[in-house]
């Protein structure tokens, strides 16, 4: 651990400090009183006061504010601020909200906007919209980015190639630091804003190293490149998924990976802070999907919703059913011994809830990559004794229930018996399945839980009335 | 968009390219052949063989294959290793398994191993582990760094303090970019390793302006700092919340920020790549809460995991047996009409689910500050709609499909008008639930689908079996 390095701050500075303390407060975010106050300007018509609310905001948040505001006050507000609006402002929308801020600031304004973005924001932009305004935006941005753009649609959706910035600082090996510097200074108009690493590539351009600026800070100007640069780098396919990128950036903690294509050339560079939103968006899935939205649908409207839930739960009806039809098979036990109907749900349901911790716990295990290596065989069986040792439990405290409630003795046996196989059963299943999905090809946070439920019902409701039907009658 | 900006790669390079380009496959995470030769290398001790393979791992994949041995080959492994495992596995390895390894190296190498992390890593590694090894490795590392860890732990759990890193590289506003990259030339020893914001502080160490290094290096060496520095910075107080600290990383696609006393004065500073980390565990919780599962217990033992489960499941039991209660009400409406118990959990689960859709796209939102300013009730109604809407739906297919199956329009009609009450309802609680609790200070992620449950079952029973008692008896 290196003692903190710091410069020595020598006397008072000659100048006034300029001071960016704003109180932490505001900095989080947009402040709901915010979102009133500029409503409230929007409905008065103040056209200067809103020009003033908005203006100082980060790119982010005027986002927000966009995503806060109704569709009229939106096309309002858009009339306003017109080109003056920040271009950045336009990769942080949703995408559902990008198309009709598009359409609300027309394809000209839009086009002047995309103009200003780095290459792999206008793409991350341009790839979400829809057909029309792709075109008439794309007809008028100059033919380089146009033909960044349409090269950019080539690559697979959700791959490197779609996250990466073209815009890659590239010296060769042969450099040395003060050439380096030199060139830097004379070429920094072209140069890219702001970046971290630099990379040197072989007359092929093909990557061989990566030096990150503070080494060549802190070098002498006769330092050759290579001497510095580090080899140990990431290379990336330009087709490669994005899970795959957000997991190499995981694993290895990188801050930057070079892009390559298929002749291992120089095509681009994904920087953290691309994989930040991959990152959330995966895990967002993940969530959503185990909770049966297919995807985020907190801004769409009301009929798109109900559109998109609709098969998620037809799926859940058909498993429903499928328990009824078990259910039915003994209609004449329940019929004779009512307290059954009474009791049923309850194995059902714990067989379904236990096998969902299993399940959950999986399904993270393979989204994360956890299990690597370590034996899928050996989680299974740990979630089969897990489930037989809370079945044991379980089947305590609710077979003496049973037998107190109903008073009957061999209806707490029947239940506690019917808790341990389904617990089991739940254990194993909630284990089994999403491995099984993801060999097959399927995404297990998708299918997982209803495969799930439809076992731990048709087995909990198959045991107890089975079970009650051989030992009450 | 700026052109991409490359220096010409001046003909072929005088030296012969030493190029990384492993193949792709390889670079994905730890091999499970290579865990398997390691297993076979150990288990007939050739310790040369096993050298051989650890040495070339990075230490993310070492950390995953510490974890995917079993204990006393990871014992074995250690041993053979010593004192020349790299530091850094030490961070990557999961907070169970950390004890484990220390207890295996003796406090002595971990001590050793210790100095050789950045602070940041350094107390990562040092929070998490148990009294005992923890006050053994004090002991044993230098003042300096006792007294820096100490002090990281007076920071509360999950904050800025515990995240950041000590080393910062600080320079007065009156310095040049020439006497900067002199001053980093001539201490460069001091420095620590990689990083890619220098801090610009006042007399009392106050940050007054951020500079990226691309900026210095591109600067002419009479230009002066203060005119160079971007004052559009994030300080962070040392107490702000991790949580809170990644919602402003990920809002203003921050790369770093400096971490700020109470007084306001520079005391460290927070990367982005510390933040993946954060991102990653905040998301995991939310799975795993919504799946009923307090925290991983991937790598827990069978009577730990259990343990854990239990109290969840114990939660659920008294929901279902709140739900039979509910049933039991009508013994003797069901004594009459069987078809009713075989039709009855179809309206609680149907409940069930569509509210568990609400419920997780309300929790999404709430830990993404997505419906910042957007209107809490404008959430609410819309995701009633969409319950009234999708109930109205699988009225007409169940009601059909019941009166079809039993014969008896009257009981398609009571499971029609149940399941448009129970789906609104769900849509509502589903909506309200974690808003309240979020409100109330409780986790959103923990209790809802317990509460939300609980009303889908009881509403889902009552009214199914309540409207058949006045309708069909």
């Amino acid at each position: 651990m290196a003692d903190p390095a710091t410069a020595p701050s020598e006397g008072p500075s000659a100048e006034e400090p300029r001071r960016s303390d704003r109180p932490e407060e505001e900095t989080v975010g947009l402040a709901p009183a915010l979102v009133d106050a500029v409503r409230k300007a929007l409905a008065e018509g103040q056209v200067e006061t809103v020009e003033r609310q908005v203006e100082p905001l980060h790119p982010a948040d005027t986002a927000d504010l966009l995503e806060a505001l109704g569709r009229d006050e939106r096309k309002l507000l858009l009339r306003i601020t017109g080109e003056a609006l920040e271009a950045e402002v336009l990769t942080y929308l949703e995408p559902e909200l990008r198309n009709a801020v598009v359409a609300d600031l027309g394809p000209k304004i839009s086009a002047q906007l995309l103009k200003q973005l780095e290459s792999d924001d206008a793409l991350e932009f341009f790839e979400d919209l829809d057909e029309d305004p792709r075109t008439q935006i794309l007809s008028r941005v100059p033919r380089t980015i146009q033909r960044l753009l349409t090269e950019g649609m080539t690559f697979p959706e959700d791959s490197a190639g779609r996250l990466m910035q073209r815009e890659v600082v590239v010296v060769p090996s042969i450099w040395t630091v003060g050439e380096t510097i030199d060139w830097m200074r004379t070429h920094k108009k072209q140069i890219v804003s702001d970046f971290y690493d630099l990379y040197v590539v072989d007359p092929r351009y093909k990557p061989i190293g990566k030096l990150p600026l503070s080494r060549v800070l802190r070098s002498k100007r006769p330092t050759k490149i290579a001497e510095l640069m580090s080899e140990d780098f990431y290379p990336l396919k330009v087709t490669l998924d994005q899970e795959e990128v957000a997991y190499l950036f995981r694993q290895y903690s990188l801050l930057s990976a070079p892009v390559v294509d298929d002749a291992g050339r120089l095509v681009g560079v994904i920087t953290l802070d691309d994989i930040v939103h991959v990152i959330d968006q995966e895990a967002e899935e993940d969530i959503l999907k185990l909770g049966g939205v297919s995807e985020s649908d907190l801004y769409s409207d009301v009929l798109r919703t109900t559109r998109r839930r609709f098969s998620w739960l037809a799926v859940n009806l058909m498993t429903a059913i499928t328990a009824s039809l078990v259910i039915a098979l003994f209609e004449a036990t329940i019929e004779q011994v009512v307290a059954l109907a009474v009791l049923m749900p309850i194995v059902a349901s714990m067989g379904g809830n236990a096998g969902t911790q299993t399940l959950t716990v999986a399904v993270r295990a393979i989204a994360m990559k956890d299990l690597a290596g370590r034996g899928v065989a050996r989680f299974i069986t740990k979630e089969l004794l897990v489930g037989l040792f809370n079945g044991l439990l379980f089947a305590v405290v609710m077979g003496v229930i049973a037998w107190l409630w109903f008073d009957q003795p061999l209806l707490g046996a029947v239940i506690a018996i019917a808790m341990v196989i389904n617990l089991v059963v739940a254990g194993l299943f909630g284990a089994l399945i999403p491995f099984l999905l993801d060999k097959l090809g399927a995404d297990p946070a998708i299918g997982s839980s209803v495969f799930l439920t439809t076992v731990t019902d048709v087995v909990g409701f198959f045991a107890f009335l089975g079970l009650a039907g051989l030992v009450l009658l």
